[in-house]
């Protein structure tokens, strides 16, 4: 699943792209590379449709819009929250699947959020003018106002249509301003059972031959009604050819392919041998949790696929790191660049010693890491209940302050995206919820040792067993209206409480704080400001030729269809739904719904199912459409291969594909296995 | 807890010693440095008697004599194994403690075996000979033949009290024969509660300050009588005091202080965040299963120990790995090396080029590494049943080769060790072999791929989880007199048998004998081919001047009873029981027991509890006795701080300590305590 993983925080900047390589921003599309390569030249009315059809789950996926009346094509992973949150004691849409039975029937999902881009400004000059000479505590209060004055003239008295965003690419060489319209009216049309949509499940997951059906649709509404959007992608019910050429557009999350090489080692020493740790052991809680009962299983399910999804990303991570061809080629060409900008003195005094500065921050970050990522980051304190207590115990505070001096996520701008989700109904589970907290304290006091002032604070004389339990029990934050409640009532009402939770909120607050503000001011800024003088310099020797790093912004890409060459075997670039009933077994997670069995002898056991691209993508391309050269959707992509996973550090196109659904598999499934006429209706005649 | 690691392969050679350095061979003491730094000499008699007061337990941990009598001083988690095994409905020892009401029922040990040291002899030239000239398999056989024989000839018909074992010292620069005296009849005589033991648990486990009193008393018998022993360490009931000279005599597991480089960064690449990852999900799904119940609680307790240790040791390596300093520094050494070896054409060859050599066998070992270590070496079958399947086969087929021809660990002068292990009568707890059966099937999935050939074997249909059920409802191999009759039907008996387990483990050892030949062919002989050539290299430029790295065999290391600074604190270097006092809350894993909530009035607080020293040691020294010049036992190691993790790669006098029991607090608790005056008065005695 190539969602955004859970922890990912990279500096960006552009590197030189070869072969089918790039992330593209829209408005600096490589024209000449696609001429060449593909000789194809999109046209402004393509470039435009493919910007407006395309759309973004703030959560963390990417989607699209293929009907005029706001039906949006995106994976079943990405609905899994919706279809959680959805489910009651009587339906378990996540793992049955859900489709309604009309329009007027279509549910809403509790916390989603789609937003389309409207349009891209830049910004750079006046985001650079506001930062110049400043450091540290300074340069990060400057950022907060220059940023909070930006978005709030941007989305104007209208925060609840529009969201705008500052984006830094390539780490600041250029800042762009997105602005957003935002859909909170978002419905459940329809999803497939879980067993169609992760087939093999995580096993097969970030592999290839690949049996998913990995999809959901959705449909955006404004004032109670079908929204009318101005574009969408036609939905082609043939699906492509091999070697055809094929776009994926969508918001690939973060790369970090123009990170300094100390940035890789340290992701080498200690962020990722850390996250795979904890992860790991989560992973194993979960695990067990699971197989106590079938309730269980289902209140897990969606936490251990976001879990096992990271967890592979991290893995993934581990070789990379470890090729010191990879390693070798960066430092080679951070010394050339260094080079370059010693040897004039001019340059000296406009880039200054950027790996000096960087080292510095890392210095700083070594000894933050831990205790920020657990008591700031909330891996030490886990769990929906913790997390509501720290972000309204936060907003309280910050809501005192000016816009302009607040953390980016409390700008008036981001409040109503901030209330929604402290309105949210979704159902939170009690046990999950101490079993989690307290398998986190336990590794909170393991990380950070007994005699940590938090740890004390957290803890007391009583074991972190108790210490969840007590807390979970006591606590009303899983009821929504509690939470807004709070929320509304501000600084005074989060002073006032009794809440358990709240109060805990309050106590660590302090040190959490604290070690934010080391984070923001003394790693953050100062690497920032080392990033960007290294894309600056870069920019002034060769022109800013290339694409910037991912940032879960819009970007294009473009490939073709294609298998690839595995230890000399080649894997060709489609599988068939013969192939699926070839690989199942009578076992999860290789087990057909009775669905899939029953249409065994009604459907074309030729029809394509998934198929692999050239494209380059990254986690946060879930649910992007795949499209070909007239714009049509013949796609929806779900999924990297494995080699997709050392794509967050390069690009090889020999090995390195996009997995995606045939939107043939899509359609003759939606007529012949879910009965669904209306939705291939809608799909066909691209609208009701 | 420094008990030998789970998983643990050094190559070794020696380094040269600074300061307090060194885990020197008996043979070998460092009487210069002794004698410059403190004064002191062993004669012909300290040494003698040293040597044969010490002792190993054959299951990972060191021991000392303590009474004429054959009184043995141990630590409790060395002693875990034996108190969960002598447990029933009524009693839970490991828990509660345990003490032999007199002599006579003092309980035995199903699955102890003490060996003590009797004599080392050179066989370098003999070993070296034999091997000269040959590669990959003939050098894997040519080893094999002649460690049998030389093992064979030291045994003799009397395999019952003799264990000879070729150690590789130097590895492989010098080569000796250690002949051990065994006892396979240990008896338990005294414990405490665990609770006592462990204070502080895994939080504390590797930190300092530390209120532990990790003992564990045993007995050797030979013929049903109380062995006479021919040395003991007389116990000093005062306690050492702070700056005084003390050693330890005992058998560190392993360390890699003079591993190639290469070595180094395969550890920090592969073998490190991948037993990481393993360990760390296991240990997440213990946490889960002991939480269910008290059962359950219960029989994961033992495993759980030795996974979260593990895993401290193990992460304890990952700042050091990321060492530039260290590894800068070894890269120099090797590269001084290497000069001093090109300089003259006939070193070039005698020495040849041993770091092509050894980056040949990493690119094999990257390779195979995953295969072996979840197939061969078990991460990917886990639980004692399948263990004991796998060890039957292998042993069927090895014992139709002669002795020359078979693996190490089925000579036939290892064969009466095997049949104990095999005949342990220590309980199975199948819910605990399920679950980790299960889990570590669905790992095994993972790490390989649903397609890869062993796993469909494994899993054919089935989920994990099922298979792990029907294997373990299925197999008879919880009972003793079922293995002890496979063993002894031999071939035969395991060709028809229609055990379960005995079926897969039948099934799977043709992989898995695969991935063990070409470890030991093209890993194992030529690393250690490179390895030796480097140790030769050395000892022909410098001399023996040093200390082998550890290879689970008697070492002496010396030292003064010191605290150390951290970060701008000084760390005192005793603590007492008036600190236990304090720390104590009422949670698990700081509560204290009754007995200790009741001995408080009558209690010296000011007695020392544990101290820590600068004598450098590793995991395999738990159990080690403290010793001062007089010979006499003052302690007894059972940890290292979280800066001796960084012993495996270097010794830092500075910050790495040794941790241990101090004499007086043994005496003070045996008798206020728990009211054992026969076992203090023996120990004041130095016999019965």
């Amino acid at each position: 699943m190539v969602a955004v993983a859970v922890l990912a925080c990279a500096p960006v900047m552009g590197g030189s792209a070869h072969a089918d390589e790039g992330m593209w921003t829209m408005d600096a599309l490589p024209l000449k590379q696609m001429a060449e390569r593909y000789h194809f030249t999109p046209d402004k009315a393509w470039v435009e449709r493919v910007t407006k059809a395309s759309a973004r789950l703030a959560l963390g996926c990417s989607a699209s819009f293929v009907s005029a009346d706001g039906l949006v094509m995106t994976n079943h992973h990405c609905a899994n929250e919706c279809l959680q949150q959805l489910s009651d004691k009587e339906h378990n849409y996540f793992q049955d699947g859900y489709a309604a039975k009309a329009v007027a029937e279509e549910q809403r999902c509790p916390a989603m959020e789609l937003n389309q881009l409207d349009t891209i400004t830049d910004v750079t000059e006046r985001v650079q003018n506001a930062l110049k000479g400043k450091q540290g505590e300074a340069y990060t209060k400057a950022r907060q106002a220059i940023e909070s004055s930006i978005e709030k003239e941007c989305a104007g008295a209208d925060a609840k249509t529009w969201r705008c965003d500052i984006i830094s690419l390539y780490h600041g060489g250029r800042v762009a301003l997105y602005k957003y319209r935002r859909y909170q009216d978002v419905r459940l049309v329809m999803a497939p059972d879980q067993s169609a949509a992760f087939f093999g499940g995580d096993p097969d997951n970030f592999n290839f031959p690949r049996y998913d059906l990995d999809m959901a649709f959705l449909r955006v509404y404004e004032n109670g009604k079908p929204a009318k959007v101005s574009a969408y992608l036609p939905f082609d019910g043939a699906g492509p050819k091999a070697g055809q050429l094929v776009f994926t557009s969508g918001n690939p999350g973060s790369t970090e392919r123009e990170v300094p090489l100390a940035e890789l080692e340290f992701s080498r020493n200690v962020t990722v041998p850390f996250v795979i740790d904890m992860y790991s052991a989560l992973d194993g809680v979960l695990w067990q949790y699971s197989r106590e009962s079938a309730a269980h299983h289902q209140e897990a399910q969606e936490l251990v696929f976001g879990i096992e999804n990271s967890l592979k990303v991290y893995r993934g991570r581990v070789p990379v790191l470890a090729d010191t061809k990879l390693l070798a080629a960066k430092a080679k060409s951070e010394a050339e660049l260094r080079a370059w900008i010693n040897a004039e003195e001019e340059r000296k005094k406009t880039y200054g010693d950027p790996w000096a500065k960087n080292a510095q921050a890392l210095a700083v970050k070594q000894r933050i890491f831990k205790p920020y990522v657990m008591l700031e980051a909330g891996m030490g304190l886990r769990g929906e209940l913790f997390g509501y207590a720290k972000v309204l115990v936060r907003a309280a505070s910050e809501q005192q302050k000016p816009d302009a001096e607040r953390l980016s996520a409390f700008h008036d701008a981001r409040l109503p995206a901030l209330e929604a989700e402290l309105g949210s109904t979704a159902p939170i589970y009690p046990e999950l919820e101490t079993t989690q907290l307290a398998f986190s304290l336990t590794q909170l006091r393991q990380i950070l040792g007994t005699d940590d002032a938090a740890v004390k604070l957290v803890l007391g004389k009583a074991a972190p067993d108790e210490v969840a339990e007590q807390l979970v029990k006591g606590t009303k934050l899983a009821d929504p209206k509690v939470r807004l409640a709070l929320f509304k009532g501000g600084a005074q009402a989060i002073a006032a409480s009794q809440d358990p939770m709240i109060v805990l909120a309050r106590k660590l607050e302090p040190q959490a704080r604290a070690l934010r503000k080391q984070m923001d001011d003394q790693v953050a800024a100062p690497t920032r400001q080392a990033t960007e003088a290294m894309a600056k310099a870069r920019f002034a020797r060769n022109g800013m030729a290339s694409y910037p790093d991912a940032t879960f912004t819009q970007r294009l890409s473009f490939g073709q269809v294609k298998g690839w060459n595995e230890n000399g075997a080649e894997v060709p670039p489609f599988t068939n739904f013969a192939g699926l009933y070839e690989r199942a077994t009578g076992s999860d997670p290789f087990k057909l719904s009775q669905p899939w069995l029953a249409a065994k002898p009604r459907l074309n056991l030729k029809t394509p199912f998934d198929f692999v691209s050239t494209n380059d993508i990254i986690g946060g391309n879930s649910g992007s459409p795949v499209i070909d050269a007239q714009g049509h959707a013949v796609g929806l992509i779900f999924d990297g291969n494995i080699h997709s996973l050392g794509g967050d550090f390069y690009y090889d196109e020999s090995t390195n594909r996009a997995v995606a659904v045939d939107s043939a598999a899509i359609l003759e499934a939606l007529k012949v296995v879910y009965k669904n006429q209306s939705l291939a209706d809608e799909l066909l005649k691209g609208h009701l």
